[in-house]
């Protein structure tokens, strides 16, 4: 409900005397609980705040801009006009956890005029949700700014209370930290960079820096979260934060020149969100990043089609094979590749995901160097023609991976003849790659050239009808709702790190995940691992996968991806076929996600329905702490019975000790039963619901 | 000759003592008129100097290198091996001023190996011609040197006195710059960029600071030209000076984030030339540039065409018309096009350059902005459609600009949409632009990155049998041997200074030219404007053409470029059409070319034999002082009789004050016939000889 105080029936007519009155606006979520409000300083100054059923979220914290071309600083104002609007629609995804999104809000839009001799007008647009804000800053077309450089956003969060915070360090490069959890006022970036070892490329910010999305629960039980929605033509906002204020300030990332963003009128920011609830479960279903974001570009989406894959990639990481051919253990060759499309058919794979098809990984990695592949060069061992067509004849498609190095010049310039190869050898879906540092040189991962450069791989792989998974790529905003192509994106610490020596994989780390980097779009994690113990292979790893075998199965359902992997090799899966049942049957694609019990760094349990039919599937995950739950199923239909197969821990399961042991269970269940289930220390439980 | 000394005899089996000894190692021209001497000092730094005819060019002066990665400095070398080895060789260029060149040089390329524990090897290859020195590194394939980054390359030039010197100021950006003559002692690059106000993009190095080609003359008349060759994959070098030591030292231009150039093994810098003679002549007849270059990449040559053509262009610089279509006065228009097809068709011109067609232009420069030009898409009033085929009807080729603004990341991204676009059109030439900040941002002109960029354009439209015209490209450097299709490039002040408001083009400019710029390649200069008057265009222009009609004329024998503009709008050659018929009738690819007199700043003569007929052309030129020449004709086949047609300046004429007073004449001429001219202030003749 949109409630603007009565102030603004006289804009029009604004008395010159007022401005210096301190005019206040306010707009009120649909249904009330969330308000915020924005005040115009007697100095010029434009703070905005936000209550929650009356509590304080956000206190009065300021807007604004510095410019470095025109050199100005546009932090003072007068608030010239106000407009208020409404929205309530609903929408389909093409894909995606429910089948309809609602998109219900209440807008206000102030004009803020600089009060500088320039008046440049900033349009600042706040959308209330119920469960949540956003805001964003729009440069209309005007006489005194046409092209503008961004030196600095001025966007402040002030929290109203020292807050447990779970963050990662600020990072031009990269978000492939674990999560630290702390008070804000206990904010350590260096020492938690500082621990990190295994990170292929970092650009580390400082001290005060972290990134978002930022999940905090207040002490007296809410939970909020910051990022940003729809970030296109613009950098990746990290934030700094001022400890002692308990002060968030955005923290563009640079250009290779020190500038932020390049701008032309008419522009926009992306919006900066804000959710808030006093349940966390309703954090993981919202949808207000997507509701931020435009539709669909793509007007005949017929060709999107989630699947799930297998590939030639876990060999690599745990150093069975290499990707590079050079050394006699070339994993992608003919041979081996036909076992996994073999071994995809069989167990009814979309997908076999291959790399280091392709000429150039003996010196790929670290030199910044610009022409390292070509991507249309498979390597001698490696007959792709053959092999796409063996595959469709087992009804399987390959996934073409193109690492870029980083090298995105020489990837931009290669691009349309290697998707024009992609469609010669009928593959569809494409994993991209940016290991290392990005050329053009002194541009980020995260800078605003690499954010048009991500889109623009969307839009052109859209052109030749390709989905898109993007690793290396900075964090996902809602973006999938404008190119559903672009299915999924790594950005975040993923299932390799579960090989890496230092920090690996927390039990806790997949409990946070939803509550932070899933809420801007589908990960691609790669869970699925079944092999637990260190002595099989080459590589000689210190640390291990800290999951049981039933938690593998349970992410398939807390981590929402339209393209998901069974990341462990063939021969690891068969020793399990039992339990490997499971990902041959979840779907990755539903008409309704209901999260059951969540608390970030603890636990999670959701569930979703698969698309079109009336079966459901229960994820449930605890971290190193082990729990016994008991799952409400009153989402199931009233009245009907349903065949639940339950993969659980078994009571003797352990993460360190016996993560591979894992009952398998049928029982008739129905919409009033309660399924006690036992979850081992970093255990787990996957559950599939057919309907009788 | 080669002369290595007996010295060289016992590399192999080099004595451990003997590496204290200071070994020395020279190697003469095949005239013996240049030697060059390499000696490796007690501290390991080594040096070259150079003397010809026994006196002193280059004094010891110290070669080097410090790398960012690895870090370390390599300047202190032993010399671990010594290969001599010689070539006298001819070859014919697809197109250029004589029918054939011959290569004939000594070389001696030395193994320099780094006395610290890395032990890296370099090898500094010298090759001595009659005309002069080329120098090169070369990092050859070893272990403890792979990818490398180069932070400065430390290449001396120590000249032997305080001669006269050539010069413009270092600068990242552009080499538009009007020539400075100074002594080297009194080299001033801020006093000289300050002057400057109408260039419109520039990075000023530093006040020690100037660009390559460098000519000097030396107190005992000594001409020496220092400059690259083959300036591939590396930066450009733009060279410091040391007033006081009278030395120059590299200056490589930097990349976004200060290194040099990015480098694998087998690696090698471009040539490090240095021309000698002691007449002036003969280094505007060297070939030595292109000899360091390698042979022509394009096999079968026989789409290149060398040719003249009008166009919309000077139109918009004197303010008649404008590149944009707002605004009401758009150049480019089907209409305007077509009248220029006309006059092209009816004179016998090849080509119609057409600025100003494409969509973009009202938003283009300063704004550093990235996607302003997609090269396909022509404005709504220019039917590219219909004037192709117009033209092609008339014998007429279109010439297609592309101005990337700067924004080379677009042009790369769109290039091959782009010149599938011209081969549809039947365009089989382009005109590169690159007015602006380099996108990636932080890149310059010079830079490594755009350096293979220009390669790129060249190898690309090679691809499509286009042939390149660039514009505010860097240096050239003889590349047109290996890329014949990259016709010419500008990189000097053209003649579209000739309508800047502050310094314009002096009298002395194109006698300074052929000694610096036209060393590298042929230069797209635009001559042959014919209106000298202040008060016929709109636009108010406070400088003017500052030559004489007939010197306009010459330009076209002493400027040599396969692609020459006649750049003046079709009524001014109308209101000449006696004098016109120079330009109609001179050609643009030679058989032989004579110099015949030249002193840089002073005065040039040249004549040139047609393709394949014996027919020749004179062009002089004389700078800001009247003079009265006598031209030799021995380099007519004796005995013959020829028609000399005479264009030359009236006795009445003058820049200043009576521009346009030309007298043309016929007369009977033969190989004895000494010619005698007046040259006015400002002034020029251009001869044509026909074969009787």
């Amino acid at each position: 409900m949109l409630t603007i105080k009565p102030i603004l029936l006289v804009l029009l007519i604004w008395p010159a005397t007022f401005l210096f009155a301190k005019p206040t606006f306010s707009v009120t979520s649909p249904n009330d609980a969330l308000r915020l409000s924005v005040a115009n300083g007697p100095t010029g100054n434009v703070t905005y705040q936000l209550t929650y059923k009356g509590k304080k979220v956000i206190e009065p914290s300021s807007l604004g801009f510095v410019l470095s071309k025109p050199k100005i600083s546009l932090t003072q104002f007068t608030i010239t006009a106000a407009d208020s609007s409404s929205k309530n629609e609903t929408w389909k995804p093409v894909w995606g956890e429910v089948r309809e999104i609602r998109n219900h809000y209440d807008e206000l839009a102030l004009t803020l005029t600089s009060k500088d001799t320039m008046a440049i007008k900033v349009v600042v647009r706040f959308r209330v949700f119920d469960d949540g804000v956003g805001f964003r800053y729009e440069f209309p077309e005007q006489k005194s700014l046409t092209h503008f450089i961004v030196d600095d956003e001025k966007t402040q969060f002030v929290l109203a209370g020292d807050h447990k915070i779970f963050w990662i360090p600020g990072d031009y490069e990269t978000n492939e930290y674990l999560y630290n959890t702390t008070r804000i006022s206990e904010i350590d970036a260096k020492t938690a960079f500082d621990k990190e070892k295994d990170i292929a490329l970092t650009s580390f910010i400082g001290p005060n820096a972290v990134q978002s999305p930022l999940l905090m629960k207040t002490g007296d039980g809410l939970y909020i979260s910051i990022y940003e929605a729809a970030l296109i033509n613009y950098p990746v906002m990290h934030l700094q934060v001022d400890k002692r204020k308990l002060a968030f300030t955005s923290q563009l990332t640079p250009d290779a020149v020190g500038n932020k963003a390049y701008l032309q009128t008419p522009a926009q920011t992306p919006w900066r969100t804000i959710l808030v609830s006093d349940r966390a479960t309703d954090l993981l279903s919202s949808k207000l990043i997507l509701n931020l974001n435009e539709p669909s570009t793509i007007t005949d989406p017929s060709w999107i089609k989630p699947q799930k894959f297998v590939g030639m990639w876990w060999e690599m990481h745990v150093g069975k094979a290499t990707w590079e051919k050079k050394g006699g253990k070339h994993g992608a060759n003919t041979q081996n590749v036909k076992k996994y499309i073999d071994f995809a058919a069989k167990y009814g794979f979309d997908g076999v995901l291959v790399e280091g098809w392709n000429v150039g990984w003996e010196d790929w990695f670290g030199n910044w160097k610009e022409n390292v592949f070509d991507f249309v060069t498979p390597y001698s061992d490696y007959n792709l023609d053959s092999l796409t067509t063996y595959a469709q004849q087992k009804g399987v498609r390959i996934i073409m991976h193109h690492e870029t190095s980083g090298s995105v010049t020489n990837y931009e310039r290669r691009m349309d003849a290697a998707f024009q190869y992609m469609q010669k050898e009928g593959i569809n879906t494409v994993k991209t790659g940016y290991v290392g540092r990005i050329i053009p040189r002194g541009e980020h991962h995260d800078s605003q050239w690499m954010v048009g450069h991500y889109q623009r791989v969307a839009e052109k792989a859209a052109q030749y009808k390709l989905m898109v998974d993007s690793h290396e790529s900075s964090h996902p905003t809602g973006l999938h709702r404008t190119y559903p192509n672009w299915m999924a994106s790594e950005a975040a610490r993923g299932s390799e790190f579960n090989n890496a020596p230092t920090l690996g994989i927390t039990p806790e780390h997949t409990t946070i995940l939803p509550f932070t980097r899933l809420l801007g779009g589908p990960m691609d994690f790669t869970p699925g691992l079944f092999r637990f113990k260190l002595d099989q292979f080459d590589y000689k790893r210190t640390t291990r996968v800290r999951t049981t075998l039933a938690k593998q199965l349970a992410l398939y359902v807390t981590i929402y991806s339209p393209l998901q992997m069974a990341a462990d090799l063939p021969e690891n899966y068969e020793a399990h076929l039992d339990a490997f049942q499971f990902i041959r049957d979840v779907p990755v694609d539903w008409d309704d996600t209901k999260i059951i019990a969540a608390e970030p760094g603890d636990y999670i349990t959701i569930a979703r329905k698969i698309k079109g039919k009336d079966s459901w599937y229960v994820g449930a995950i605890t971290d190193e702490n082990s729990r016994d739950i008991a799952i409400g199923l009153d989402f199931l239909e009233p009245g009907k019975t349903y065949q639940a197969t339950i993969y659980r821990d078994a009571l003797t399961a352990d993460w360190q000790t016996n993560p591979e042991a894992y009952v398998i269970e049928k029982k008739p269940v129905n919409s009033k039963t309660k399924l006690p289930i036992h979850l081992a220390k970093g255990g787990g439980c996957a559950i599939q619901f057919i309907r009788k």
